[in-house]
């Protein structure tokens, strides 16, 4: 899909802190580059790898990346898990597979949600997702404070990597407060009611000058009907304008007509 | 990320009624086999394809569905929009640009309550999706009740259509009210108060014959915050019998000291 125009504000957005995206042990440097994607999408910028089995820099994670570059730029590869979360204050795990560990579980927006409010106090929080076949080994699981369980279909189950990342960067995004694009009906004025009214009397006229409301006692059920369909629409001013235009169409058609008969 | 086992009732959460997802226009196979991924990830089940560039079925779409074959081989193609919409009473339409149209917009979220709400009294439920490069036209835009905008970064907006489609996917499973797996701590136990006030006791006791609380005025705020981290650690029963064998095993190391000495 195509994007949007950057403003400042949107630059300072994406600058804004964020959880840090830990990958542990990651193998294929283009699921690298498809995780940084994801995140720079939803504005987490700092990725951490622990022992990926390529050495880093790996140029075949660019490609993926799709132009998060500055994600791949600024990545820093680590020896071990516990260099890679020395400095966080919180951690969590992402994981596919039940454990039989004693350790709270949150769904990705409760996750979110306490990134964000630990975050907003300063400290530095990462997210743990595992290699791509066998994911986090339960010694690494034991690092973090809480799982993140993804509510994916059991019966298909097979979420890759980036995949992982995109659900947990989207629901960073939504607690971060970001929003999508409005609608433009949100600027454009509603119709107000002596506009909405005077369309009405106008539809109305013009149908009762073609003998529009038969029989005689269905008028009020079917002024109502026809008034109710109309008010749901919510129109705006210049809808009204439009709707009388059309309106007025007809009124015209039916002139010519009768000039020619 | 591994796969978790497949019971009955999984399958059927996988066949309960979701919208369907509409590709427009879609170009690559591999992009229609990754959409399709993505789909059964969550529970979405049926898709379609208005004038795909390229024959249908495809081939290439076989590989990046990663075992959704079941979606692939259900998936229907139709020459217009019009017909794929055409059992539909309700559809969505996916953007990541901002349109000049006077069209809801709804998150993702609001879009999978809206569709869900739908569903539940029997409607058919559409949500579209662009060709790669173009997106939806505004006359496609305007074949759907609403547009549905995901939060994305206004520096980096370049979601792929599968990205897209995992977004609203996991949206749809979010509402119908699809979890993860719960944590083992809620099977868990939790000690008794008896039990830890037993272990704390236990601990005290030993802290004190090795003169731990020095300077003695001390004792009552060091006995306070250590009692603070174990409260807060929410002991279950079986961790509190753990705990009590570290404690065993400081004491008998001291009897083993004295002996020697």
């Amino acid at each position: 899909m195509a994007e949007k125009r950057v403003g400042l504000r949107d630059l300072a957005a994406h600058l804004r802190p964020a959880p840090a995206f830990v990958l542990v042990r990651p193998q294929l440097g283009e699921n690298i580059g498809a995780v940084a994607r994801v995140m720079l999408n939803f504005g987490v910028r700092e990725l951490r790898l622990v022992d990926p089995r390529d050495s880093w820099p790996n140029p075949a994670a660019r490609g993926p990346a799709s132009g998060a570059d500055v994600v791949l730029d600024e990545a820093k590869a680590f020896a071990a898990l516990d260099e890679a979360l020395a400095d966080c204050r919180y951690a969590l795990a992402t994981t596919a597979r039940p454990r039989e560990l004693l350790v709270p579980v949150l769904d990705p927006a409760a996750a979110a949600a306490e990134c964000r409010r630990r975050i907003a106090r300063g400290d530095r929080v990462a997210v743990l997702f595992g290699a791509e076949r066998s994911g986090l080994t339960n010694d690494e699981l034991l690092r973090a404070d809480a799982i993140v369980s993804i509510p994916v279909n059991p019966a298909f189950a097979s979420l890759n990597i980036s995949q992982a990342a995109l659900v947990l960067a989207y629901e960073w995004a939504k607690a971060d407060d970001r929003a999508g694009f409005s609608s433009e009906l949100q600027s454009a004025a509603p119709a107000t009611k002596e506009e909405f009214e005077g369309f009405m009397r106008h539809l109305i006229g013009a149908l009762d000058e073609v003998g529009h409301f038969f029989p005689a006692h269905m008028r009020e059920s079917m002024e109502q009907n026809l008034r109710a369909s109309f008010v749901r629409a919510g129109l705006t001013e210049s809808e009204v304008r439009t709707l009388r235009g059309v309106v007025k169409s007809f009124e015209r058609a039916r002139g010519r007509r009768r000039s020619h008969e």
